[in-house]
């Protein structure tokens, strides 16, 4: 008998070499299973994620599921997990799925990134926001992204080293907007989407402050959309700013 | 002909072994006066700051006097600055002080600490906040504050390892508040004083969590200000959860 559970994580990723495990590296993904691993005594345990995040990449948000050969009371369970793991990850909700209700791959609805950007540098957030000094017309940015808002072939904002076939996707919105965390003006990027490509996001956020900064005029993004090939042009953000923020999923489980 | 400046300057101490110079160490002086040596001409700058902050303390401001030898314009003089310094220092404010007005250190009137705990585990606040998930009793807290306020012999809660002889301070507030900071509660601890001991701020906070999660009434801190001797029962809070938040000067040059 194996019992599944799905856990809910949020992790700093400033020292991971990204979610997804790698021989001899330190990902997020191996310091998990190592922890499980111990926890089942010493039976290896696979986890599945919802998304692959890349070195750097924060996440408020990250779904995992894997099975234990022993039952734990899921209150439990989160404790000694946030007591093995390393301190920049963090266990926010365990669900013991019994009846293996939900695929953490397949029943996604929808997910959403945020990317932050500090137009004035703080020290504090040297790895949580790209500091991009420059002045940004905003609505030149906002006409952007209209171009890709809805379903398109969006190659060229995908790396080439992927195995994905299928590059069409639907944006549901980007929101541009500006918050102040720590009395330091943030600028936000929110993009949601029924999924995404190898770097998508990054390339979506860089491409606009191209747009932003008047290097390019806002209809180029149309251009580069519809060349359907991932050229120089289509700017790739540096990590650091990104952060999975949110997975919808049919089941509503992690809804507040 | 030299040239007298005071820069107000930020940081995150995170990485750093403290302000203040130390041989074949990483202090923040250390790489001030390299970079200020530098755009010097190579001629040896020594600098003198408001306060020395421990390893891992952080400040968001700072006040900082040297001479130079040649005149800069202040704009210019800060954005080479930000250039050359680790991007974990920022310079917020230059003052070029061509009378001489201004001594960093004996035209104080007070310096305000900040002190952040944070009760439930963000892994994004590490190195900003110290974790205490134990209940606290915010009341008792304040009870206790009241014995520290006002003019004492702060000797109990003073490193034994200091060269200062007059440990009589004057502790005009302590608050205690909560706020959020990115979806965070944070609470805050705020001291304000006309001058401090080698870790006051830390042995004040760390005295103030006994009392606050009842394992010390509040009358105790009476008890150990009173007894004039630094023993372990000032417990000393760990660095990284404090901020040198404010200097305020006679001459009133910082405030906006």
């Amino acid at each position: 008998m194996t019992y599944k559970y799905i856990i809910k994580v949020e992790y700093d990723g400033s020292t991971f070499n990204g979610y997804g495990t790698q021989p001899h590296q330190n990902t997020i993904q191996d310091n998990l299973e190592k922890v499980l691993t111990m926890i089942n005594s010493n039976q290896k345990v696979k986890t599945f994620a919802t998304s692959r995040t890349d070195a750097k990449v924060h996440a408020y948000m990250q779904i995992v599921q894997f099975s234990l050969n022993k039952e734990f009371e899921i209150h439990n369970l989160k404790n000694k997990l946030n007591k093995m793991l390393k301190e920049q990850i963090n266990v926010l909700e365990i669900i013991k799925d019994y009846q293996d209700l939900i695929n953490v791959r397949y029943d996604v609805i929808n997910k959403t990134y945020i990317y932050k950007v500090m137009q004035s540098k703080s020290p504090f957030y040297l790895n949580y926001a790209l500091y991009f000094p420059e002045l940004l017309a905003v609505d030149q940015m906002l006409e952007a992204t209209k171009y890709l808002i809805g379903t398109h072939n969006f190659t060229s904002f995908c790396n080439k080293n992927t195995d994905v076939i299928n590059k069409i996707r639907t944006i549901n919105y980007i929101k541009i907007y500006q918050k102040i965390e720590n009395n330091l003006t943030i600028l936000y990027f929110e993009v949601n989407g029924n999924g995404f490509l190898y770097n998508m996001v990054r390339l979506i956020v860089g491409t606009l402050l191209m747009v932003g900064s008047n290097k390019y005029p806002s209809k180029k993004v149309q251009e580069l959309l519809l060349q359907k090939k991932r050229t120089k042009e289509c700017v790739l953000a540096p990590a650091h700013g990104l952060y999975l923020k949110e997975i919808n999923y049919k089941q509503n489980f992690f809804k507040r």
